[in-house]
């Protein structure tokens, strides 16, 4: 049967399942990346379970996200991911390097392998002939172990591109107006594929700018295949020997068909608050804008700055404006330093910011109260700039250096000069051995893991045991979200690495006393909480189940639940359980105590449990789906205990 | 009689007083700078006195301390700053143009002027034949409206420099040099001039290294004369027509006299935690370090930055190491790119940051707990870093560039090649307009200010009554300091332009019912505090005076008064009273209440007033020593009344 490449991707990679969009599929993953958010927690998850050399081809470590340092709080976690990094056989990109996605296309993307990140954007290096995934932090330091990731087999979308984009419009154009057709969902359950005749014209930097915004679409993943434009990307690194042609065969079908005359493509912008909100510029030219942001993995490219900087060039911003320039990556900023392009953004009036995701990600150059923002960053989700009531707008870099220019949202078609052709970097620097290697295993071995006041080892967690008898420490409601059950923000999100202290802001929305009371328990035998429908809903947090894990929970028994949070659930060894009954719910009081008897035995054999009532007295049933492996997890006391024990054995 | 440059410079601007070491002088100035951290008091100052022009020769506003935007408060002010420079008739100079005091001096610094600035290294421009010195808000605002700064007429130590410097020795070394002999207090009460043959062999920017770091002295000022080194920076700025000579006359002498060697100098270091602290680098060399930071007004010469790429270019800093460089304006940095030092920098592992205060200011690069941070910024007072027990060591380009190549403090004589020789810049890039110019003053007066949600006017304040009768709110012991009045720090900070906001703050460490109490009196006609010994002692901040005021403050009976905010009661039109009999502090309750009877004449008339205890019965004595100046000001209501009154009269 003829293969597309997202399925020959799969099918190379296949451990378990059936290739049936719908089925959970279970991938080899050759590669990982992590960044410094996320990062410190994988990190601590791979000291917890004792791992000693990493299994897969290359797994990297990159400070990217939290640059700002105002206290040692961000610093300290550098040093420590630094020595992780050493610890367990990581390379480790020092800040300064700059973004994940483009240092790890430059570096150690490689054609027809699998990439799984803790970032969502990690699709971005789909554009290499990759199947790139993003995923949960601790998805990730089990591949890094040698675990398969576990994914639902999803549709693969066929876009067929054809023509050459005109001037003015470039590789952003082509993701927005994927955006425009599908919106931020349309790309759920599925691989986007690109291919045809089009992708002569776009190089593999400008494919990166298409499979990052895949992550706005919902997509599992974006392919291109791995041609001529992947092997010249990679012999401009000096890594000519890591490619691999990667091609669809002839007659290779697509489960859903369209298509992209790239000729016939105008300048596109998403407006406020969504990126599937867009337009063409020329409907809203003429906004007053108030900053122009060039960055990001969205637009991470030399010729993304480059065009930005011969169309400024000579010229000079609007009066009031800001106009930030965010290098991603050292090597390109040294590349856009030593061909003048700096320069002539520099005396155009741009501010030059340290390499790094900056302010996509909401560290730094947030808006003013009430003004617009034009960024090439992926995302305008209100709020996420730093500013509350933002008002946030996606476009290429030919847009925003346009509206730069005129202090208003522009048509970079209406400026009156021709378009500027951008050609380079006319001589690569490839600075290798600053993104360090990992150490060898044996050196690697007796390195000591380097933590400061706020990184703290994730304390052991004990096995489900035969019989418990626990109180109902909380009842809730429908829709309970996970920012109810530990919020994001400021004043959390610095404790990150510190379970100790960021399990003490647990429930705080809800009820105040819950901390305390779930201290008590958790030297007897834990607690339970009881919920309404969708239970842990929004954000994927892991610490939403990680923390009151910590905190003594055994049972969370729900109406239903929201898929993520179950998951994490399992992870962490929490047993998530609905009623049989759902009238149970009702008479279910604070203060209950739920009596397990038997309850290993009981786990493993079926998918109901009975509890009995020992407060109230009674029994009540209650159900879960838990697979042959998830009960396996939760009767190990979770994902860390069973892949220690899994390693050891 | 013959004078030295200081002399000159004092005798040129007295507008008041005798030149006698000790006695109180007016000195006309003309011009100020204003940084963004204390500018945005200062415009608010400016809005409630009524200004229309201002009547000095050039006033410029920089935004170069509060860069890092992680919210909206940040921009909002540089967007305030921006229009209240356009409504006043000042130069605005936008964040990413760089460090006020290297800017000033490209752009506007002019030999034989005198300057003020609300920042304490204003001192800097000393470098240019210039007086310069820093002050609080409220006197740049009332130098802007034409009045005279009134400073104490200092003695002037004359510093003799003979030689040169050798190789790897360079202009920090001199002032580090200055601060061995004599630590932070060897300076009060002192201008420091330096002569001699010595000078030939300094730039005009190694005379900013020297002068900028005189603030470190206690120094009031620092002076160079204006000579062919002065004539040359200015004619490399396109700015030659402002150069004048200024040299001291033959057989001027000192009142205190000094002489350095240079061709004796060697490599110097300040150790933790003060400039003081200053030894040889040899010494210490050995001492690990974890980061080498290059930048601030302390260094901010092209040649700074020149000779840390020159020293690195080609290596590679040490494993571990974070090299941060931070330019310290955009044409330097420029000049920087465009002769291939960036590259040069970048390619040996330097993280580049935007062009500002940064880190120097513990605005971003903390450095990670229990490590050692090397610096060439001026300050490294315990935490200023922004980590807590933070461990910083003050240095040149020199030692910096050659510790971070080796991971450790190195006394840059010992490198294994020769000292790398610096020209340039090949080519100045002056880049006027992005330093705006003053609008006209017919444009200014139509000019809005753009207030974000946390840019409060000052509200109007009333003249002094006739009759007080008001209750003591607050009984405090001895040494109670500004900070207990009013927190500095990041959670009281952002609200400096918001006298609404941040005065829920006031004495929240002492009484956290102060605030509503006070609100209370505010609606009647005020209210009294009674305080110990050196009552206001600590931190200039003005905040610590206007804030009681504007909940009501009236009076500050106590037994004595730290200095500074003595005067920042004045200006703000609290009468300031000292218990004539101090064993009435001991009588005095919490509630009793005070009554002034014909207060206004009382005041005028002489330095006692009458005080009847509306509350327990009887009358106690207080004194003052306002001057006719100050009673004036009491009298209007404070300082802002009281030039509003004299600029509309």
């Amino acid at each position: 049967m003829e293969l597309n490449v997202a399925q020959k991707l799969i099918k190379d990679h296949l451990v378990s399942g059936e290739m049936k969009p719908g089925a959970e599929i279970g991938l080899k993953v050759d590669q990982t990346l992590t960044q410094d958010a996320t990062g410190t927690m994988v990190m601590l998850e791979l000291e917890a379970m004792g791992l000693d050399y990493p299994k897969t081809e290359a797994s990297a470590q990159y400070v990217d996200h939290n640059l700002i340092q105002v206290d040692s709080k961000n610093p300290d976690d550098h040093l420590f991911l630094e020595s992780a990094a050493h610890k367990f056989g990581l390379y480790y990109s020092r800040p300064g390097n700059g973004v994940s996605h483009p240092v790890h296309m430059q570096r150690l993307a490689a054609p027809g392998k699998t990439l799984l990140g803790s970032d969502s954007h990690t699709c971005a290096n789909g554009c290499m002939g990759m199947l790139a995934m993003g995923a949960g932090g601790i998805d990730v330091a089990m591949a890094i172990t040698g675990e398969p990731v576990y994914i639902t087999m999803p549709e693969v979308m066929g876009v067929k591109l054809t023509g050459n984009l005109p001037d003015w419009v470039s590789a952003k154009d082509v993701i927005l107006e994927m955006l425009r057709r599908y919106d931020v969902k349309g790309g759920v359950g599925k691989i986007i594929e690109y291919y045809g005749p089009g992708l002569d014209n776009l190089s593999a930097m400008d494919r990166h700018v298409i499979a990052n915004m895949g992550a706005e679409l919902g997509a599992t993943a974006t392919v291109f295949p791995s041609d001529e434009e992947v092997k010249s990307f990679l012999s401009q690194q000096n890594r000519e020997e890591d490619w691999v042609e990667l091609k669809a065969d002839d007659g290779a079908t697509y489960d859903i068909n369209d298509e992209i005359n790239l000729s016939e493509l105008e300048p596109l912008i998403a407006k406020p608050s969504s990126p599937g909100n867009v337009v063409p510029v020329s409907e809203i030219a003429g906004t007053p804008i108030y900053q122009s942001y060039i960055g990001s993995s969205a637009n991470p490219g030399y010729r993304d700055f480059a065009i930005a900087a011969e169309i400024v060039k000579g010229r000079r911003i609007a009066h009031g404006m800001s106009f930030d320039i965010n290098p991603t990556s050292r090597q390109m900023l040294t590349n856009l330093v030593k061909d003048m392009h700096i320069a002539s953004l520099l005396q155009a009036g741009a501010r030059l910011h340290q390499a790094g995701c900056n302010g996509c990600i909401g560290m730094g150059q947030a808006p003013a109260s009430g003004r617009n923002s034009l960024r090439t960053t992926p995302r305008n989700f209100p709020g996420r700039s730093g500013t509350r009531e933002d008002s946030v707008y996606l476009c290429s870099p030919e847009t925003a250096a346009a509206s730069a220019l005129k202090g208003e949202i522009t048509d970079p078609r209406t400026l009156e000069f021709p378009y500027p052709k951008v050609t380079g970097p006319s001589e690569q620097n490839v600075e290798d051995d600053l993104l360090e290697n990992p150490l060898p295993q044996e050196e690697a071995r007796n390195v000591d893991l380097v933590k400061g006041p706020n990184i703290v080892s994730i304390p052991e967690m004990d096995k489900l045991p035969d019989t418990l008898e626990i109180p109902v420490l909380l009842k809730v409601g429908d829709n309970i979200s996970t920012d109810e059950i530990l919020a994001g923000g400021a004043r959390v999100l610095p404790y990150r690495s510190n379970l100790p202290e960021i399990s003490k802001f647990t429930f705080e929305a809800i009820d105040s006393t819950y901390v305390d009371r779930a201290i008590d328990t958790k030297k007897l035998s834990g607690h339970a909480i009881v919920g309404g429908y969708n239970y842990g809903q929004g954000s994927s947090r892991e610490h939403a189940a990680l923390a009151p894990r910590y905190l003594g929970l055994r049972v969370a028994l729900a109406k239903d639940f929201a898929r993520i949070h179950w998951q994490n659930l399992v992870n962490f060894g929490v047993i998530p359980l609905t009623f049989t009954n759902e009238k149970d719910y009702e008479e279910l009081e604070d203060g209950e105590v739920l009596k397990f008897t038997d309850l290993r035995a009981q786990l493993k054999e079926g998918n109901e449990l009975t509890i009995e009532l020992a407060g109230s007295g009674g029994t009540i049933n209650a159900a879960h789906s838990l697979s042959k492996r998830q009960k396996e997890i939760i009767l190990e006391g979770g994902l860390i205990n069973w892949i220690k024990d899994k390693q050891h054995s």
